[in-house]
């Protein structure tokens, strides 16, 4: 059978998680901070500060269907070709566990607004890619050498309640620069795009040596 | 929990399947044909000529997650806000069992190549919407107030085989209109992006009165 999409999860560690053949990635929690959805924003009691997290990624499919944070690796829907063979150019490896002391690893959740899932994609395409100097493609270029990122969409997996999960991770001598990509994608002026988040979470980890 | 995605599955009917509270639709099958793909295309041996089928709808969560074919219904990612108007504008709704003679319903799996999938959004753009009296949006929309379509994503669900649902309903007077429309999907003069279709499947069924 053939199997398109890759899985990932994010999910405390068990023995049995070994057996399931995915590649297996360690974290240790440092902190789990609700950003923006107010009262809301029920933090999962199995993902808390120095538990330990893993992340297991699987092709076909999903190695922990009820894990708290799933996401499908899949083809992106708002890039042009030119700007898709730019940011291969510019972007940084995952950082790894080898590189200095352990890489900061950053998972945050996301849920958009019905109405950003109502735009048609023209409307939702100008958000994300124009004006080309400012709107969130044009920030994460801006970064893409230092920080490594990652989208995994989330929102039509079977009993998921996120619509994506991004992910970032740098080495500790890039966290300003890190702080300074999150603060310019939250500036409505920046980055109209973010007025649509309805729910987000920062959880900051630690890839072990 | 939020559970934005609505799943829809076919699948050979048990008693169990009425106690998923899943929306159920029956249908008797009346053909299956491989259109697309060579000796590789396997029939699932679950769906067959004079069997029954149900279609099963649920949101939040797959009712029967290794379903013969499964699929979520996404926003649009190829359709402009005009032309989403005018299409809502256009289009019948489904036809149902009330009408006349039970409708004709037609599954249609397809699986794209990999070619296609590493294609960037504006490559893919263009096979779907321009030009504007050719391409796929524009064949299906002479057809739109009689030719009922519904499109299921089925990609990035874990063990799904295909990359889409095709969906149709009509009733039997219209069964012409809807060999025309097939005609003319598959004409690589009239519609260039079938050419990444690398298998196909024809499910013709009947909705019972």
């Amino acid at each position: 059978m053939r199997a398109p999409a890759s899985f990932t999860c994010f999910t405390p560690p068990s023995a049995e998680l070994t057996q399931t053949g995915a590649k297996l990635t360690e974290y240790r929690v440092d902190s789990v901070t609700p950003i923006r959805g107010p009262s809301d924003v029920v933090l999962d009691a199995r993902v808390a500060p120095r538990a330990e997290l893993w992340r297991l990624e699987q092709p076909g499919a999903l190695a922990v269907p009820d894990a708290p944070f799933i996401g499908a690796t899949q083809h992106l829907v708002y890039t042009d070709a030119e700007t898709r063979r730019d940011l291969v150019r510019v972007s940084s490896p995952e950082p790894g566990p080898g590189q200095g002391s352990g890489p900061v690893a950053v998972l945050i959740p996301i849920q958009k607004s019905a109405e950003w899932w109502n735009l048609a994609q023209d409307e939702r395409q100008q958000y994300l890619a124009q004006p080309a100097r400012t709107a969130h493609v044009a920030i994460g270029r801006r970064y893409a050498d230092r920080i490594y990122r990652r989208l995994y969409h989330a929102r039509y997996l079977p009993r998921s309640e996120w619509d994506f999960l991004t992910y970032f991770e740098f080495r500790r001598e890039d966290r300003t620069a890190f702080l300074e990509l999150l603060e310019a994608l939250r500036d409505p002026g920046q980055n109209p795009e973010w007025a649509f988040v309805e729910r987000e979470l920062e959880i900051w980890m630690i890839r072990p040596r």
